[in-house]
């Protein structure tokens, strides 16, 4: 129907979440029907992002700056430390606007079905972050799930050497439930109930 | 929650139809996740549009040709002109491939409430081809719509001086029905019972 390079443009657009075929050849004619407007802001914005896109060498959060805005903010409390499986849930997190420390991605969750073990998650960083001491609590802020539960008891253990009090967000979340995918009010009640580890 | 340049991104991507501030920060993180496939992938296939696109000088079609793709090829029928509204209705009509001619796009539909008069429209590049001769029918397949019509009669009007036969398409179309939202059956099947304009 079109150029190859329209069929590219829509292919690449349908490939993202919540997109799909039809909405992406919507998306494409609303481009370039704007091209001075909607098609050069999308462009600028795709290139800036990528010449700068870096992952944060302190938390693993993704940024186009290394440390990343939420390190590198002299305002954010140094002594709690909340630990998410992903960026997604980091961002999630950030949007609530209520924790004020910093962050560390563990990019992903023990699986046994999926062969994700310990030294395939960013477990390493956490363990040096809290020995290097300053850290009064850690947030183990997995998902409501039977791996991210999993998960969060074996960084209990692994941690439990240091000085620190080790919480998790409180069980209001729903049983399965994703943090990227809660509102924002239910997000805020498990993080303000947040309890010990038992 | 972000750098100025992830922000930008995620509020150019959140105005395509289609997409909210949720499903492009969804899009957003996929393609932060996903640098050299998803990112990459998109910013080429943006630039190669941005670098080649061009409004077809004959028809009105947005492509990276001029004449497009459409206009281009020598297997489609001169003598069959299809008129329609928007780029989008063209697409809609090339999808369901069952109209073996060519288009002319008007760029809208003729309205008084918005103020669209005749000399808005691209009406005198259509009377231009359609005088030059060579057409044997010109399908006015405007939207099921009430401005949609008016259109249409008014293109009649000015197209009965010539040797061609006009035609609509059948209104089996769902009353208020925009093209571009129906499903290839209907289309297909409002197309092929297209019947001469009363
Ligand atoms: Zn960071
Ligand atoms: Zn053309």
């Amino acid at each position: 129907m079109a150029s190859p390079e329209i069929e590219a443009l829509s292919g690449a657009l349908a490939r993202l979440p919540g997109l799909g075929p039809r909405s992406a050849r919507r998306a494409v004619l609303h481009l370039l029907k704007r091209r001075e407007t909607s098609l050069a802001t999308l462009l600028g914005a795709l290139q800036a992002v990528n010449d700068r896109l870096s992952t944060c060498s302190i938390c693993g959060n993704v940024d186009t700056s290394d440390p990343c805005a939420v390190c590198a903010d002299p305002r954010r409390d140094a002594r709690a430390l909340c630990v998410v499986e992903e960026v997604a849930d980091l961002w999630a997190l950030e949007r609530s606007r209520l924790f004020p420390g910093r962050f560390h991605v563990l990019g992903g969750r023990l699986s046994a079905l999926e062969g994700v073990r310990p030294e395939d998650l960013a477990i390493d960083g956490l363990i040096r972050r809290v020995a290097n001491g300053g850290v009064d609590e850690v947030v183990l802020a997995m998902n409501a799930t039977l791996e991210g539960q999993t998960t969060a008891h074996y960084l209990a253990e692994r941690l439990e050497q240091f000085p620190v009090r080790l919480t998790q967000l409180a069980h209001g979340l729903p049983v399965g439930g994703e943090l990227d995918y809660l509102d924002e009010g239910t997000l805020a009640q498990a993080l303000r109930a947040r309890r010990p580890l038992a």
